[in-house]
């Protein structure tokens, strides 16, 4: 597809070795799109940006030849916009469905399907084989599509939702107009949980309404919330036969929740929804829905009321080919480590200020309890230039549990995938100053 | 805020010269956040550039002295993500409203609220005083939200929609869980049209039926399809005090809507959507929603489930600075002259080819009929590199009235802002080999 | 070279039309590689990064399998750096020539010798059949080239200079350690002007001394020093076989210049020396040589002691490419208007002041005389933010002639390829309030 | 300089944040300009960006409201050359002095002196407490510019070179046309070495033919070629009151040079070349000359003849601030450990192969003989696409000594400055398989 005649400019045994650089450097382009999978090693960033170049220069709006009589025809006012998208002015996604190929945008069309293809084979490498597509909007807005798809197919009209004080999820189903029917947390010991036999009450209430009920469930929270059960709440949706979608934000970075995951895919999962940022390092904005129902995900994305900016898709390819399988794995493990980091100072400073660290199961965060207002603690460390923790009173009634009070004031810390130790180390220390 | 100590380095005469034209340099910055309107004259991409990156040194990401340790913290695997987004990886919105400022992100919060501020002035400019949010979806799901907080505010819950062969506002409709109510098309001499007085019907009718149904009325289509009259809508709905909502997907790129929308905002107008590439040359994906009524606004910025890529509001930025007033009003002047063009070229085109061009009010688009088959002839057009044309089949069901029958197969050809005379003569051109 | 598998990523139509579209981009760029001619268009500046790009990658430091154990292997501190040379961080050159193909860069020395194809073929555009290169130094360095290299092949040892009162010629000769005989102007009415036969004396009296003097000639300068006889010089220097130069700095941008060097190449000229900067649109610091004596051309070349940074040099690639011929041939006829307009505006303001317009031939600056200090005139003009005018007092023993008076104290304005008529029409405003 | 008004964009607590942010991200920038010195740690690309951004932004073309009518206005034609000059179209230095301020362009200007005092801290903070400037010219150019000077200020004619097998201080004193003596190397056991007494007969022998000698000494070089005794040469230069000038092209990057230097310091160095790219990390194209000797670097300075491009100094300045002191010391730390590696495996190969490595004094580089032919080797090894080693013959008139034969056909292999231990593993092995 390009023929360069460099012959006589200089002479000819460098300009075999010229060509045999080139060459190996365009391969490492080309591989990508034989094989269509996440690469071992990452690629750096001249090859990245070379990659949507090329993809980017099949698109109308770059055809040198092209008329242009339309009134969508991505023309754009600056220079700064097509870099902005990547090159792809015409977004991704066709009135129809956003997955389809955009007649107008070749090249943007390719990279969704690349990008779809190379986050299944992540996923799978991860374990999980399943069918998967990059969203161009962030998880509140995946779990929206997916419950609409979950009406659409299956007529569900309420969804049955093991109560998380999680706002995006209840304001994706207050959005659709599906009406939401909360079931209430316990107390068992420090953790919060729902009971699957509370769920299954709930369903059947339902079905005995004549509704159509959905479950959503949640995987991953913050402590003192453990993860709902999934894999039961998959057997009792699978036995009821109605929809399941998982909320697994920050699912794949840990083993832990992964586990949870291919156990549940046994039985009723509809959908995955999992955030592009909190897991892939992009900046925010995309998201990622996967299942094993490769019908489901289809009417996921014909859900979708036309185009979309390409930015959030371009951002998770960059991030898959940018990391590559390897960087991801060692990432995971330094994740781990880190929480055993996380959970040993915490301990520490726990035991000197007469505190405790809540026995909760989480791979990814942690809580301590504190005396003081934690509402005020979470305000200092803000000052201090602390991002990511939260102070939750006890009495906050939407804060742990729906309504309910909870035994302890707290502060909850993550060591989520790509925190830094130093980051952990100066963050109790600070912690110990002012708790 | 920037004290650069340049003393002794150069003679102190050219110290203060290079001092001068710095500062008139960063003046140009400052102008844009102490007037907080549309320039009359663009800036170049090197100032738009410097404005950004500015304001994304704001937020948390970029702090030297951060520490981070939430699971959210805008981490990101390669610096071509951060270009991606225009320095602001942490996104819009905060979980609770698209609008609000999001804590870890000051830059980014600043950037979107004085986006807003310069999208009203330049509404304003265009003789609509209204307020204004730029929105990081495109139109379909612009109109998605409006509809649902329509619903939440006003309980509305069936959608009354003119037909016109649109499939991103019906799909919009069926992802939130509205009902639809088409209104059908009639035929006026050439022109199709949605009589008024068969949607107060509708209305009357799903009023009586004890629903609380909401207008969705079309400014800007193809012909043969006219505009609704939203003047007469927007004063039943005034009567009726029901919801009225405007797919003006590109209404602000010429005074034949621009008047329209004037008068129809005197009586019951909840909000209009427009394109932001349709209208303001940025890529796909962003959208503008304006309105007077600024609580309807914030209602919609409410519905938005969480947050949400960056990216298409910075294009709305960066389009709004890049151009500036003088050039828009430039380009709306020339559109209406490419308009007369076509029309020109074509009228020549039906004589030759004893085709007639079709009488129906409409400043962008224009028809000619044709006797080989349209849909062929769009197909040609493509393969001869023109992007824009569509063609229709007289019994395509849903492709000119709502399941009924149009007297003529016709190809539509768009003169919309931002088209070249050139290509407008050279589509002309081709037509005429190809009909 | 590029061979890309999207089979089954997106409809085979599509796929097809994407191909045609990437083909027909990166047809641009080969062909360049097959004409190695100014293009007639300017290409757009995506394109030329693209074939920047491809070229970079053909360097064994962007060779992903090289094993680098040198002392010179181009690792640089940060990425800026490979932006600011293009890609080509081994520079041009190698230690015995700098057009000759270096073996770690062949990618940078491709882009050399397609450098110089392009300017020969440009150069062959304006009329000037001769070889030529572009030398990563700017004007006086590569005056300083052609000298030593006279001094190498010819074993000149004087250089004859017909005074212009220009220190970089002066300094170039001084750095390479030849001495200068300086031959005196004389006044011709308002023209200064060196005459052709105390040219010859010189040159008789150098040889009669048994020196081997070269001869450097002044083509283009401010008014009112006229350009050389170069013709007639040209004669001379063939007729005594001395080595011949040509201080051409501004020369290929008027017609002017140029039929008088078509004119001389028929006679005695070794080189000529142009700016990149001033005809090329380039940042300064590159420059231009040529001659239709290939031989002497290859020994200025062998001259530079070492490799060089290759900005320059892609700089005048990048002009070349962007600007295209036909560009190129506008701002030539448009430089020619503007020198008009610029006559026009001086004359009405002489009249105005009683002052005059010297009556000097100069097709790019003209010269208005002045009652005023003009050093003080030109200190104002330069706070009033105008840059390129010069002050000359009557008396200044190096400003005009060579230790001589000038009738006149003046101020020189100019009209140089590229300038705008508003700020010409600006200048002799301004000049109206100063003067 | 910089007062930009959020007020009322953002809640105010926000605000302050995002300003406390954005300050401490410009006092990065506000530092450098204070301090003037090397920063301990390096900054992040991005603030380099913006400083070189702010700089360039008060040069005259520049300027927002600048009329430009000179010939040299630094117009461009492509927005890329911008980028590959970083900013400054003006170049660097007045036709006068490379380092004297240009009225065109402070900001440059400004950009240079702060390189050179930032190049001071930095040479300062490896013990060399002299003067210093960044060239915008290679190793050999800027040996050139040294010589010259030395030839105005002292009258130098002949410059005594004691022999090393390099063509750029050879090409770059045939270049400015001086003469050049050379002294001829003898062997001490394995190392090749200039005797200091032949260099003192040579200087006593011109001066009594009434020559004006100067003296080129060489620090750095490829074994088995030992460093000159340079500390014995400044003496007899100090003794004949002789200009000395060291070639040091990879000299700050081991402690074994940098104390030769401080000694030499001591008595007659008139400057010290360097190279930019082998010692601190730049593309190819800049270099550093250092002295005690203000005045005689003033002299070199005022040497060039014109302008030059400013990116071999800009690549410089980048260098400094993106490396910073810590990381600079840390990198000589890990070349001595490589050098180490390095000896140690071609002992080990040395062994296997019944050869042995050349026992010379060589901070950087190392010797192996070799039974093959050397040149054939390197030849092989190149295909084997590793860059850097040398292949040797015994007999190469210019390749060891001058005209005389060396005992050993010999590969030379380099562990210089930035050199990765996995690359000098895989050079020895594959090494084995060659050899």
């Amino acid at each position: 597809m390009l023929d360069l005649n460099f012959t006589g400019l200089i002479p000819s045994n460098m300009e075999k070795r010229g060509e045999l650089t080139l060459k190996d450097n365009l391969a490492i382009i080309e591989e990508i799109f034989n094989q269509r999978k996440i690469p071992k090693e990452g690629l750096d960033d001249d090859k990245i940006k070379l990659l949507l170049k090329i993809l980017s220069l099949m698109d109308t709006d770059k055809d040198p030849k092209v008329i242009q009589i339309g009134e969508r025809e991505a023309r754009i006012a600056s220079k700064i916009q097509n870099e902005l998208v990547g090159g792809f002015c015409h977004g991704i996604g066709r009135s129809g469905n956003l997955i389809d190929a955009q007649p107008k945008a070749p090249g943007a069309s390719i990279m969704y399907a690349l990008t779809n293809k190379i986050l299944e084979s992540f996923l799978k490498n991860l374990g999980l084989k399943v069918n998967a597509i990059a969203t161009p909007v962030a998880t509140g807005m995946s779990l929206a599509l997916c419950l609409s798809a979950a009406r659409k197919k299956y007529h569900s009209n309420v969804v049955i939702y093991p109560y998380a004080s999680h706002k995006s999820p209840i304001k994706a189903t207050s959005f659709i107009g599906m009406r939401m029917r909360l079931v209430e947390t316990k107390l068992y010991g420090d953790a919060v949980r729902v009971d699957v036999s509370d769920i299954e009450d709930a369903i059947k209430k339902e079905i005995k309404e004549n509704n159509n009920p959905c479950v959503l469930s949640t995987l991953t929270f913050f402590p003192p919330r453990e993860s709902d059960d999934i894999v039961e709440i998959s057997k009792i949706c699978e036995e009821f036969s109605i929809p399941h979608i998982i909320n697994g934000a920050y699912a794949i970075q840990n083993n832990f929740y992964i586990d949870k995951l291919k156990k549940a895919f046994k039985h009723r999962v509809d959908a995955v929804v999992s955030s592009s940022d909190k897991n892939l390092f992009t900046p925010i904005g995309g998201g990622i829905i996967y299942s094993r129902d490769r019908e489901f995900l289809r009417e996921v994305s014909l859900c979708y009321p036309g185009r979309a900016c390409a930015t959030p898709v371009v951002n998770i390819l960059v991030s898959l080919l940018s990391l590559g399988m390897n960087k991801y794995l060692d990432l995971m493990k330094k994740q781990k480590e880190s929480k055993k980091l996380l959970d040993d100072l915490l301990n520490e400073l726990a035991k000197k200020k007469e505190e405790k660290v809540l026995n909760v199961k989480n791979p990814i965060s942690s809580c301590i309890t504190t005396k003081k207002d934690p509402v005020d603690v979470a305000a200092k460390l803000y000052n201090l230039r602390i991002t990511g923790p939260r102070g939750i009173r006890k009495n906050d009634k939407f804060g742990t549990c729906y309504l309910g009070e909870y035994p302890y004031d707290y502060i909850v810390v993550n060591s989520a995938i790509g925190v830094k130790n130093e980051d952990i180390m100066q963050v109790v220390e600070k912690l110990e100053k002012v708790l």
